[in-house]
Order: C-alpha cells, then sequence, then structure tokens
C-alpha cells in the first residue's frame, strides 16, 4: 500500500487487523442439495448465502438471439442485521439499497460472462444475507462467482452447454478511510465511521469492472482516492486466490 | 401406532425409514451472533433458519397493557425449492401459502406464552426456509420453539423480564396417507404423493394446538384419521425430547 | 353427540339451541339474474351470496390437459361486520385471513370434482359475505356447493358438458368449545369466547375433506377433539340435507 | 319532456317503458342487522346494497373543526357483470372507474350535508353493486341517500346529535341519447348502445348537484342537451318522491 | 354572454380580466426533439407539456381489427403545485383525481379521431403539469389536440398513414360561478373560490363532447347553468382559433 | 487531459466536440413561479427541470435535534425518450435506476450542507427529465445545486435561517471510453457505444463526493480510470463557473 500523505499514525483496527488485511474469508461450496450452484460465504462475521440456478432459455426480450443471460437478486434476512430490520416482502416493496446491489452484483457476473458460449440458458444468482458484519455487498460479488461457476460446470455435465462461457474470474472488496487512514474490508463498526467508502470489483487479472466510491462525510481528494483503489487491488487479488483455492477442491453436496 | 382396518402391506419408504419414524432431526442454537435466539433446524434436508429479535414495547394496540407479544413471518428464499421460485418482495405480494404459515407459526408459539409474564415486550420470530424438503412448516415451528426460548433467557439475562412467560413447549410435525399407509414427517416426495396431508401442532405434555387436516386426492374417513392423530402424537413426542436436549447444552455463538 | 367426560353442566346457548343444533338455515337460489349458479345462503344472521361464473377454456398451465378447473374467491363486504372493516381494493392487498379462506373454499369444492368429466371448463366461485355473524366460511362451502351444481347444470344445458363432473356433494360447519361445552355452528358472540374452534369440511357420505382445528385459549385433548369431530359430522349430515331440498325445488331466476 | 327537434319517431323500448318512465324502483330499508343504516336499492335489475357506517371522530385533517364528514366508497362484485370481472383486491388496484364513482357518490351526499349540525361525527357509505344492469351510480346515490338518512336518525337516537344535519335530499338518474331519441333511466342493453350518456344528480327541489355527459359517438348539440336536463328533472323528481314514501315507513330490520 | 338573472354586480377579477375573458393563451408546438408531436400549452401561469408518441400497433384486444387507438395520461410534477405534492410513482398508486382526467383527456381527444383512417397505428397522450394555476384540465386537451394533429401529420410524413383520421379539433374550457357571477377560464384563486366548477370540453364546429358541472357549495340552478354553457362555447371558440393559428406556424423543432 | 498509451488517433465526435469539451449547457433560474427555487438545466438536448420545495420542519426521525434535511427524487417524463417509457406511477412501483439516481442526487447535495446551520428545514429537489439525451443524473446534480442555492437565499429572505448552509458547490459529469479514447460528457449515442461510463460528482474546490465507474464492455485498467477522472476533474470545473455565472444573475420569475 502506498501511503498517502495525510495519513496519521495508526490506530489499531478494532480486530486488531492491519489496514490492508482481509477478515478471515470462508468460501463453503454444495452447501444446498438441490441447486447448480449453492456456496456459503464469509467474510468475518458477514455470512451470504450465494445460489446460483440454471434453466434453460432466456427472458423473452432475448429469444432466438442464440445468446445467454446471468442476473442476480440480492436481499437481506430481517434478523440479519443487528436490529431486525422489515421483511421488504411484507412492505411490498424493495427498497433503492436492494435494487442498487442487485444490479451491482448483476453486472459485476456479467462482465466475465461470453453470452455465446453460454448459449440459451439463464443463470439467476441469489445472493441472501443471513448475517450482515459490512460487505456484504461485495462478499455476494465474490461468493456469487464461485456458484456461478458451479452452475456452469453443472450446466456442462449435464450436455446443455459445451465450451466456456467463463471469460475470467470476478471478486469484490471494500476499502474505505476511517480515521484518515485507509483501509480494506470494514466491518460494521468501521464502515459507519468511516469518512469515505468505496467497493472495487475487479477481475481476475486484476482490472476493474466497478468503482463506487462515497464521501459520506468530508469529500476526498485524489491522493487518498489513489491510496484506496491500491488497497482494493491488493484485497481483490487475495480473493481471487481464495475462490480459485475453493473451485480446486472436491465438494460433497448438503 | 394403531393399524388401521384398510392399511395395505408395508413398502419401504424412499429414505428406508420405518412409518413412525422421524428423519433426523438436528437442533442447532447460537447460528447467528447478534439474534436474541437463532437456531438452524434441520428434519432430514429441510433446513428452517428460525431466528427470534426482542423488542421493548408492544403494538399500539396492546400498548399500556402490561401485555407482550409474540409473532412470527415465515418465507422460503428463492434457491430452497427444487426449481427456483419467484421472491415475494420482487413480486411486491406475499403469497396466501406464506400468510397462511406465518399465521400459523404465531398462532402456536402464542399457544405456550404467558403474556403477563413476557411484559410490555415483543418477541418477532423469522423463519427463513434455505432448503425445502417437505415439513417446512413444521420444522418452523419446532425450530421458533427453541429461538424463543433463548430469547426470553436473554431477555432475562438483560433485566427486562423476570418470570418465566414459557407455559410449556410446543413442537409440529406433518403426518398423512401414502400408499394407503399412515406416515410420519413426510419429505417432498412424499408429500406430493400423499392422499391426506395433515399437520399437528401438540404441546410437549401432548395437547393440541393445531390440527390441520386436508384431503388432497380421496376424502378420509374417521379410522384414517384416528391413525394419523396417533402418529403425530408420537412424532412431536419425539421432537419435544430433543427440543429439551438442545436447549440442556451450553451454547457458544456464531 | 357423544358427551365427554369433562362437559360441565348445560349453560343454555345467547340464541337458546341445543349444542348440537344448527342455526336456522336458508338456501336460496338463482338470486341473481345472470350467472351461470347464484346463491344466498343464510346461517341465522350470515349471509353469504355465492356466485358461480362458468368460462370456456382452463388457466394458461392446465391447457390442452383435458382437464377442467374450480377456484373461489372469499371476501368480506365492508359494511358486513359489527364495526365496518376496511376494503382490501382500497387497501391495495388482501390479508392473510381472506387468502386462507379462498385457498380453503377451493380445495372443499375441487374435492367432489371429476376434472376429466368437467372438461376444459373453468368454474370460477366467488363468496361475498353480506353480513357476518360467525361462521362465514362454513356458510360459504355449504352455498358455494349449491352455486357449482347449478353451473355445472347450466353448462350441461348449454351442451358444454355432457356427463357428471360432480362426485358427491360438499358441506362445512363450524363447532367450538365454549364454556367448556362442544356446540355445533358458533354465532359471532360464541366464537370470540371459544377456548377451541374447528372448521369442519365433509361430504355427503359422510368422509372428511378438511380438519381444521386452532386453541385459541388452552390445548385441547384428544377427547374434546372427539367430541368435536362427533357434532360436526352431525351438523354437516344436516347442511347435506337442506342442500338437497334445496337443490330439488324449480329456480325462477332474479 | 319538452321534444327536441331532430327526435325520430318513437320505437319501443326493450322494456316496453315510455322515454320519460323509470324502471321499477325497489328501496328496501333496514337491510342489515348491524349498519346504522343499510338500503338495498333496485332500478330494475340492478341491484345495489348501500351501507351507512357512523363512528365518532373524523380524519385527521378535520380534527376540532366540530365539523363531521360523510365518505363513499362504490364497488362492484365480481359476478355482478354479465361477464365475471376480475376483483380489484386481488388485482391490488381500485381502476379508475371505481375512483370516479366512488367521489361522485361521496361529492353528492356531501352537497346536502350540513357538517356543522352532523358535529365530529362521520358516516361511510358503502355502496357495493350486487347485480348491475345499468345505472349502478345512480341506483348508488339514489339509495345512499337513504341509507344516509337512517344513519343520521340512528346517530340522534343514540344522542350523538341533536340537530338536523341534513338540508334537503338528493337522488339520481341516468339520461341517454338511443337511436336519436332522448330516454331516462337506461339498463345496459341501452347504455351500451347510447350516442350520448348523461347522469344527473339533483336535490329534492330540483336544483343541480352534478351534471357529467358524455358523447360516446357524435358529439351532441346545445338542443339535445337540453332535452336530456328535461328528462333527468322529471326522473330525479320522481326518485325523489319515491326515497321519501320509503323514508316514511315503519323498518324491521334484518 | 347571456346576463342570468341573479347576478349581482361586477366585482373587479383579481387578474383584472372580464368575466368572459381567456387568460393569455400560449400554444409552443415542438418543444421538444424526439417525439411525434409536442407542445407546451400556457393558460396564463398553468404551463402543461403535452406530448404524442406514435407507435406501430394496437393493445392487443383491438389487434386485426384494422383500426387504431388514441389514449391519455395526465400527471402533475410534484413542485408543479404551491404546496410540493407527494409523488404517485414513490406512493405506488395513481389517485382517483389523476386516473379521472386521464380518461377525460382521452375521451375527448377520441372524439374526433376516425379509427379507421387512424388505422393499426396507437397515439399515446402524456399530459404533464410542470406549474398549476387552475385549469391544469382543460389546457391538457386543448394542448393535446394540438400535439395529436403533429403526430397524425409525422405519421402521415412517415407513410405510416394515408387519409385524415381527424374529423374535427377539440378544446377545453372550465368556467365557473364565483361570487354569484359566471366566469371563464378560472385560475386556481378563482377556483377554489368557486361556488359552481364547470369543465366543457367542446368540438371545433360547437358541439359538445363532455359537459362536466359540479356544485362544490349550493347547488345551482337551471338559469345558472344556461349561462355556464354560453360562456363556455364563447372560450371554446375562442380557443380553437388559437390552436389553428398555432398548427398555421412553421415549427422548428427543439 | 494526460493522454493514456492506448489511446487510438482522433475520430471527430458525433457533434463535432473536442473529447475534452462540454455540450452547450444552459442554466436557467426561475423557471417557476411558486417554487423556492426551480432550474431548467440544458446540457446539449438534455433538457432537466431542477425544483427545490422549501418546507419547515424536518422528518420524524431527525425532530428536535436543531439539523435539517436535503432529499431528492429523480424521474423521466414518458415522452422524454426516444422511445416512449412506461409511466412509473402507473406501473405502480419505481425502478431501479430511478431509486439509485435519486440517491445519488441527494448524497450529492448534502455534501455541501451544514445541517446546523439549515436549522430544522427541510429542502426537497425534484428532478424532473423533460428531454432525454445522456447525461440527465449529472444535469440533474448540476441543476439542483442552483435550484438548492436559490431556495436557501429564499429562506433567509423570509427569516427562517440566518447562516450560510451551503459549505460549498457541487457540480457532476459524465465521462467515458468510446471507441477506444476517453471522451467528456456523453450525449445517448456515444453513451450506448461506450466500453466504460463514469459518472463523477465533485465539489467547487476540486475534491471527489462520488466516483462511479462501470465498465459496460471489457475491464478497464488504472491508466484509463487515471484518464477519465482527468477529464471529469476539467468538465466539473468548467461547470462549477457556469453555475457560479448563473448564480450572480438578477432572476425575473415565470
Amino acid at each position: 500500500m502506498t501511503a498517502t500523505p495525510a495519513t496519521p499514525p495508526a490506530e489499531p483496527r478494532p480486530d486488531g487487523r492491519a489496514d490492508d488485511e482481509l477478515r478471515p474469508v470462508r468460501i463453503t461450496r454444495g452447501w444446498l442439495d438441490h441447486a447448480a450452484g449453492s456456496v456459503l460465504v464469509e467474510f468475518g462475521s458477514t455470512k451470504v448465502l450465494c445460489v446460483a440456478s440454471a434453466s434453460e432459455g432466456v427472458p423473452r426480450w432475448r429469444k432466438g438471439s442464440g445468446l445467454g443471460w446471468v442476473t442476480a437478486e440480492y436481499a437481506m434476512l430481517p434478523g440479519s442485521t443487528h436490529t431486525r430490520s422489515d421483511r421488504e416482502s411484507v412492505k411490498g416493496r424493495i427498497g433503492g439499497r436492494t435494487h442498487e446491489i442487485s444490479r451491482l452484483i448483476g453486472r459485476s457476473l456479467r462482465s466475465v460472462v461470453d453470452y455465446q458460449a453460454l448459449g440459451e440458458n439463464t443463470i439467476q444468482l441469489d445472493c441472501d444475507v443471513l448475517q450482515a458484519d459490512g460487505g456484504t455487498r461485495t462478499a455476494s460479488i465474490t461468493g456469487a462467482y464461485v456458484a456461478l461457476a458451479d452452475a456452469i460446470t453443472h450446466l456442462r455435465s449435464t450436455g446443455a452447454l459445451k465450451g466456456e462461457p467463463l471469460t475470467g474470474s470476478v471478486a469484490a472488496v471494500s476499502v474505505g478511510i476511517v480515521g484518515g487512514r485507509p483501509r480494506l474490508d470494514l466491518p460494521y463498526v468501521e464502515d459507519v465511521a468511516a469518512e469515505t467508502d468505496m467497493n472495487v470489483v475487479m477481475t481476475g487479472d486484476g482490472r476493474f469492472v466497478e468503482v463506487q466510491g462515497t464521501a459520506e462525510g468530508v469529500p476526498f481528494d485524489r491522493a487518498e482516492l489513489d491510496a484506496l483503489l491500491d488497497l482494493a487491488a491488493g484485497g481483490c487479488a487475495d480473493l481471487t486466490r481464495l475462490q480459485q483455492e475453493a473451485l480446486a477442491q472436491e465438494v460433497t453436496r448438503g
């Protein structure tokens, strides 16, 4: 990590990590029996169940094109947060944040999919947050990629497709400026205290898919932005390696 | 189990169980870090996350009464079923089945609660089905009771209440007539094939809270009804014992 | 009626009936001019308008199967209750109770329909409560059966079907334990005071289609359950006779 | 009725009425047991149940003003029309026509109410069409006025108000040009064939509350408009007399 | 204007106009670049953007008939009113008033359209109120007619139709009784003070398409009604002339 | 602008601009009569009406804090796009994109507001797109800032606040990589062709409030990201100057 000029002296993080260190990450494949791909991904206390369902055919507007489709939905269970949140199905509306994150996950995964090779198949990713402790959207993307890879392997095993629809891998991490210091992979307590919050989605070969930075309090300057991008690049590289390790293992279902 | 006159010769169940035998049941307490009570309950492949959130105060219509309140919501994750089901939050409406089961769970738990002893506290139970293989409503009730008991212990530990709001325990099981034979705890494959399907909720001391029997195909007679009630009574007694064993253990969170 | 051991000495019912006696029941056929079948059914002060509309064709998921379909919707007019209730169309949502009862009515009627004989025709039953005084769902089922029978006669008269799609008749009644005594066909004042409330749907030949018993207060034991089932069987037999008498009469429309 | 220049030679109406003759009108008071006022009004085959519910207090925006409030909702039962129409509560939305008619009924009734004399009481009118054969909105207004009068008598009997909140009476009728001839009180078959359709709401002393004329096909000229207004004035005078006769009778509830 | 017997002595109007005088009217064609027709219409401070979008094909229920379709939607921007009003898309429901006006605009335009000549094309009119100062519905109709005429010219220029689908022109104006005097084209301050409010839609040749009069306070008599109709006829004739002038000019887009 | 290594030879833009040149920008203040602030902002053919409504008081969750609130809603008129889009109020739901942009505008404006100085006042910004030709969200932010400034001046003139709640200014611009070349302020035709699309919100003193970059096709590398940030910084500086010039002028309402 490149230090920024204004960085204050290091104050320990609540969980004792170094500023450029990820929380313990666990990626458990085959967590469910039925789904084409199902992954329980954990970034520290954040737990997200990512399920990939494959179906033949594509939405109406894409029929006959020979191209496949990948889409995603994100949601939080009511009991996943410190204080119980209302169920969106009961409210009868999906909130803006939920919509926004669902769209982000979908775009991120589609950036590494070759629709031609996927053929007229649809893969639907469902990312349901079982426990939220910061970084739920980045954990979702990171886990959903693994579930997607499993679903594609499954489609190949059933003969529904032949080639390789994945053009690369994708992972995501949050970074932020907390107490004046750029930090990687913020848990909830750091997230609410952050002056600037950024989510970065990168491919396995180190290019950017999404950069979403927001000044929560004070606007940030170019040097701070550069420091955050450096941190994120390091974190995504680590996550890419963890994805590869997970995908290299044998999986026993259920 | 009392045999009914018309019972055909025994044909083995798909999973090899005896007709009056439960599937393997697992009750994991403290599955989440934040909630007052959180239980992952498994009846075979059916997995339900039951989370109890406690909050001070009661709904407006109950304010000032000195009485508490217990309520429940049930939902299925989209990827929990064999074929992905649409997300109710996206459809913007809760289906009739979801409503019906939420109401059933709430009524079942309230049957063992002394509102006076609970005081003006509310406990909200969320039962989210992570994987569905039959019996999701009965697993939900059985697990939610344990989460409720943990939430009450938690409220006592914080000083929010003193006495014992639980007047007993509650558990539930499905029974049905499959291929002419009454059977306990039906998995999905038996459930779709059942001529009659019944869900029975009972207290730990063997009384009935709910009896919901439906002839899916041919109407059933009194002897069949009696046989099903006998089976359910045995199953609920077994589940009551498993609840007690789970509650007797030490729990390490997370 | 079989007496249960714990039955307290008889206290007169608010309307002077015996414990096993129905309220005055009136079934008026042909209440409307247009519908294939229309019945005003009255159980005491409870008045429900049951209208059966017949249409050619079936829902999309059933097309080409050669099989018919029967479905039902239940609703209460806002002014039907003692205190006006809000209109569900204005609230923009159907409540859980409404959903639940609509589903119950549909299932009950379908239990006596031979879809093959019905052919690809759909019969939609609408049960609208004009005045509610307890037992609205059981009056709905009892009246809807008669409207269904009229609709089928109508379809036969137009040549839309030839055989007999009805495999039997269906009727329903509520029973409950009030002041420790099992009682038949509860009006509103008894319903709110009941410790246990049960709705039983039976075929004309005395078999069960639905049994839905709920402990409103204290859970109930097997002896109480048996007493309630006995009462219900008697009540449904009486209702079956009244349905037959109604169907035996000539009807002048409107 | 003043003849218009262009009126073609008389062709008999489908039901044999004269052009300026109402259908048989029946106003049945006390049709329900609970409501403050309940009227079944019939204009030929059109049947509308008008229920007036009275409650203490007024909507929030009117609190403390000393003024009362009167409001109305209109709806059609699904089976009321020749071809079953979908239930608005199931669609989750009220259609434009329903909204429009509810607003019209409310405005019409409010035109004869003295809010000061009503005091902080609310009267809610529910007009539910049980059978529709043209003129449902005008029958609703005509019947709702009678239910409103009964509700006010009821409020006076309970001591909730003392004076006379009614400043007059209100009735309504449809008129239209069918086959070139102005006609009063159109049933469905004439309504769909009308070139111009007008609903007129008038007070008992012959003044206008609402005039809503629509050219369904060819625009209409001033002479035609005048002829329609003359017809409507005669019809409303007849309805006013029928309302007075109905209100003069003793009512036995239920 | 024909004076009514009871007319009180003239009191000046807030903006100094004569009782039978329109506000300054501006009709700006081609206000947008893309739409088939787009008109900014101003009646004094009231500003409505009327956009006509043309598309090939008709709604499903009209397919294969050879007939076209014209429909309209009306809405107010939140900031268009003196006090900001809530956005209907955020509330998730369209209010009754919005529905009612959308339907009125659609009917008014359809009264001058020959569907046969339009062929299977659909023209959708969107009338969005940018600033509201009374008369928004009448300005909408008046402006929408001009946008419709432009859209038809556009369709002819693309070869989508050949003949003349317009059978005439249509314009609308509000009239009302304010302080006992009939007045034309009411701005907001007069509208809220009016005892009677009437919207009149007329064809260019002086016939009526819609007459909607409402007694806001005291019911009105026939003489008052006649006076209002006279005023409206004069106003619509003026508006017709202004529409013709606008349509006679060359338009530079954007 | 710093050139990136891979930049291909310059190909002229569709409208002949230099790669780092804004479209003609017009900021018209006081476009409406009633609102505290109203601005018609144009970026080329993109036209957005930005209206700021001020009201005393704050949302419930902020009451008594002494702090103000600023919020925003964005919407597109149906006729604003090349092909008419459905009205969200009619669909009954706000789409994800609309939600996302509304939230972005709100956050951007709040970054330059001192809530303490604003006091318990709320300013609501409504950004309604009248014509869409790319960059609607960035035009909205840029225009909304000016409307906000006018609303604050208005509040000061009425005595509702005294100090200066604005801590700076904010403007926004889109940048993207089109045909391999980084370009500023993309119109629709370039937007749909862009490989990477980025919206950047900056303060008047050159710091970042939001950076939202998305790879629409091929992921982008760090050099491309840097080039885009440079372009955006230049564009925002130009827009800041145009905002200052607009705010320096006298405004005549309406």
